[in-house]
């Protein structure tokens, strides 16, 4: 059974709102193994142990928090071994266009980097799943449909035969 | 009197209004000569004759038209003339995190590739302004915040002395 | 069998050199058919007849050339049809730090915008081959290598079982 | 006299090298006083003494080391004092195409939310100066040109009347 990691930096709780709604979406991917929680929980060598992962960060200055970069930084030490995988990315901020495309792109580079497989959806927030402060009933839906594509992605590409 | 160019890519209307309230900031810096019009009246060695030059563009697949594009192609002709200008992009889009900054920082990019000085803002659409869909007040007084303060650089580096 | 699509812009033949070593690689993908030719001769509905489509552009001041951004926005009278489907680029410059990244991740941020699937390599070029001019025996391994993946990728997402 | 700051993470010596190449290009600039330092000795509320700030990162996963992002985001402490004044940046990578464009662009991406002036070069590396690895002469061309552009930038913007 394929593995998914969301994992998210969060202090004032609008980017783990998000975080739970793709979770939901992906969810919805009949066999799949969904895990949530907090970047600063994760070990950069436990991604290892995932065929899709999904990070997700505040806007600070155009781009990912650094506690998220931190993450990325330490699995150089075993680069190349996420090759194939599936990624994805999500943000949320203060302003529109306060810099949500910029962090999901530059998130979406670095999994590119590691030779990962990342996909965009053609309605509404197309690199990845957008929240303008607390969210609403839009950015919810947003990350449901994102948290269903990259769990069916996942899924055709590590899902055994039934 | 330095003069400043707003040249705009629109269908729909949306991106000529975001001008206009660019033009209208940028009217506001005493000393200033201030033109607008659409892209397609704008020949690339025109350009030769402003001391700034703003450029908009609704977001066509992330980045802006091929009709805008196609100027900056242009402009090659005259390559390295523009140096030292002043330079700034716009943007409409139809959804939020729908290309906006992705279409502005490609514009900016093409501006610094031509030795050009562009400058961000610290509150609101930090890297240019953008409007979804028709745009409303916000997008209105975002445009005229850039153009005050893209019309106060320009007065600063090509504006004489009194 | 699934069916690739590699168009190209190219004046010199930097760009058209590029494509045939992509070429060569996705070749190595058993049950692939490799279509290549200028992006000029492509229609854009002609678009939906491939299971992957990979893009090159030589870089003009950061980003494609005007003709491989028209191919795009043309393709907006199918939008949503190319969803699920696998996306690349590649791209020419002049100079080191020249564009070649922008201009390829602007053409990625396109068939994301599409709902496309994309993939990037741990080694070497990360998000697309790159050459320099008329490139070398390393620009030439890296199309292979991208050719080889990205075809890789189309075999296991769309190829039937034997 | 305007104060420039260049500070770097460099745990190689690469990015270090580049430093020094943009201080000596800065250097040659009349009545600008140029101070160069490693990122980790750097306070972020120190930048408000500059008038300014250069940034320099090795490429990690194709955007700055987590150590330059902290330094700013602990800037926001002071968001919109830095309003106005001038902002560059360099990247090393250990590849062509391995991220040096996007580290760079990232950064200029948050100087531009501070609300700062960058600038372009319309010959070479277009965005900020970079090298692959230690560099060579190329690099240090560009690095001393960068300083050159950057200085005189900042001189005309906040230097008095001799």
């Amino acid at each position: 059974m394929p593995k998914m990691l969301i994992a998210y930096y969060s202090r004032t709780g609008n980017t783990k709102a998000l975080a739970e709604a793709i979770a939901e979406g992906a969810r919805e991917v009949d066999g799949l193994d969904v895990t949530i929680k907090p970047i600063q929980e994760v070990q950069a060598r436990e991604l290892l142990g995932y065929q899709a992962i999904i990070l997700g960060s505040p806007v600070y200055y155009g781009t990912m928090a650094w506690e998220v970069k931190k993450l990325l930084d330490e699995s150089v030490a075993f680069h190349g071994k996420l090759s194939g995988r599936v990624g994805g990315a999500f943000a949320t901020s203060a302003n529109i266009a306060g810099g949500n495309e910029t962090t999901i792109l530059a998130i979406l580079n670095a999994l590119l980097i590691h030779g990962m497989i990342v996909r965009g959806c053609a309605s509404g927030d197309h690199y990845g799943p957008v929240a303008i402060e607390a969210g609403d009933a839009r950015s919810r839906d947003q990350g449901e449909l994102f948290g269903r594509l990259w769990g069916e992605l996942t899924e055709k590409l590590f899902g055994g035969p039934a």
